[in-house]
């Protein structure tokens, strides 16, 4: 039986964008199960699963409701122990407890402001409006202003991800000669932009898209086959 | 027997400020061997050993010489795998593999640029000439140029950390209950510095700051016994 996610979506459902879906997605993938994608715009989230939690991703497993993307790497963990492991026992869960850290403080923050009018721009017009007015209020800026003058920052970016850069030269993954769910963490900050932004990110043949490509064949290409905005 | 370990020391041979050295110090400390570290000047790292490497830590263990502070991680962990693990298995190791490329990308150069004439000023004066030499042929710059006008980038280095102040919320080590060779990898990128320089770089009470100290009084307090130069 499939596992049940509910995701971010565009004002085209197969847009799905969200950074921490897509950690839920892969988790879920690198376990074997089948995936069956909910398309959940912002505005509908409190609609999921008798209005559970204020965020996705949510899944249904077998009648069991989990949300927040760290909670569900947890129960397929806890839940499919004979399974292959996400984190590689405790030591590694916790370093991926540090990826996870790292990735939200010194990644995603950087990727946010090089797309964040380009993902608003792909909202249906009521997410349009809850969006803009939530990350307004937080930023103190305008989507424009805080989009305004990405080409000069994009080294920001680079700069931030210049340690996964010096990985791979020792390993493919983060997880060794296989994916852990620390990929999926770094993974689906790069997918968000990648679904929902023609600006391109990543330089080509550059050990980061390499590795980027690398997760985006795993379990038949699910991260390939994702549809993203036309450039 | 102890395990032999030669690392950097200053003019006053108490001053044993090497990054890597104390990865190494840490590393043996927490396999539970008593260590006999042997001062060694930058001018003389090739008497060491029989002029093995270009670079301490080097370790003589029962006869065998090991160099480089990942191979004696390594080493440690292969010959002695019924001793507390440094890893927590191959996916830790793994996954410290990405932490050492995180401290030597996004923290080391960041420090370095804070306190690089405070090192070469608590060097022996053959070392200082080597030293100053050396750094500015790679930099293009003098020590003094780089180490100008810390006090404005020293936030550069807090953001720089910010994923452990997000970390430590969830877990005391990057290890998660207890330490692992991953904490001990930051631990000598900020002991560099807190041996060398009286610039202090983490603000007291800060969650850094308290990581910092939990590390310093493991195995008897090996960091706090730590000779630092007077501020």
């Amino acid at each position: 039986m499939p596992i049940t996610l509910y995701e971010l979506c565009g004002a085209n459902q197969a847009h799905r964008f969200s950074p921490y879906c897509w950690r839920a997605k892969m988790a879920i993938a690198h376990k074997g199960f089948e995936i069956e994608g909910i398309a959940t715009p912002f505005t509908q989230i409190r609609e999921v699963a008798g209005g559970v939690s204020a965020t996705v991703p949510v899944i249904e497993d077998n009648g069991k409701v989990v949300s927040d993307s760290w909670d569900i790497a947890l129960y397929l963990e806890e839940t499919y122990p004979d399974r292959p492991s996400l984190f590689g026992g405790p030591s590694g869960m916790a370093l991926t407890r540090f990826v996870e850290s790292w990735v939200d403080m010194s990644v995603t923050p950087r990727i946010g402001s090089l797309v964040i009018k380009d993902i608003h721009d792909i909202l249906a017009p009521a997410d349009q409006e809850y969006f803009r007015k939530s990350r307004e209020a937080k930023i103190g800026r305008t989507l424009e202003e805080v989009q305004m003058g990405r080409e000069d920052r994009i080294d920001l970016l680079h700069q931030a991800l210049a340690p996964l850069s010096k990985m791979v030269k020792f390993q493919p993954y983060l997880g060794g000669t296989a994916p852990l769910y620390a990929d999926y963490i770094l993974f689906g900050a790069l997918k968000w932009p990648h679904v929902s932004s023609a600006f391109e990110l990543l330089k080509e043949g550059d050990p980061i898209h390499q590795w980027f490509e690398r997760c985006q064949a795993l379990y038949d290409g699910i991260g390939h086959s994702a549809v993203k905005v036309s450039g």
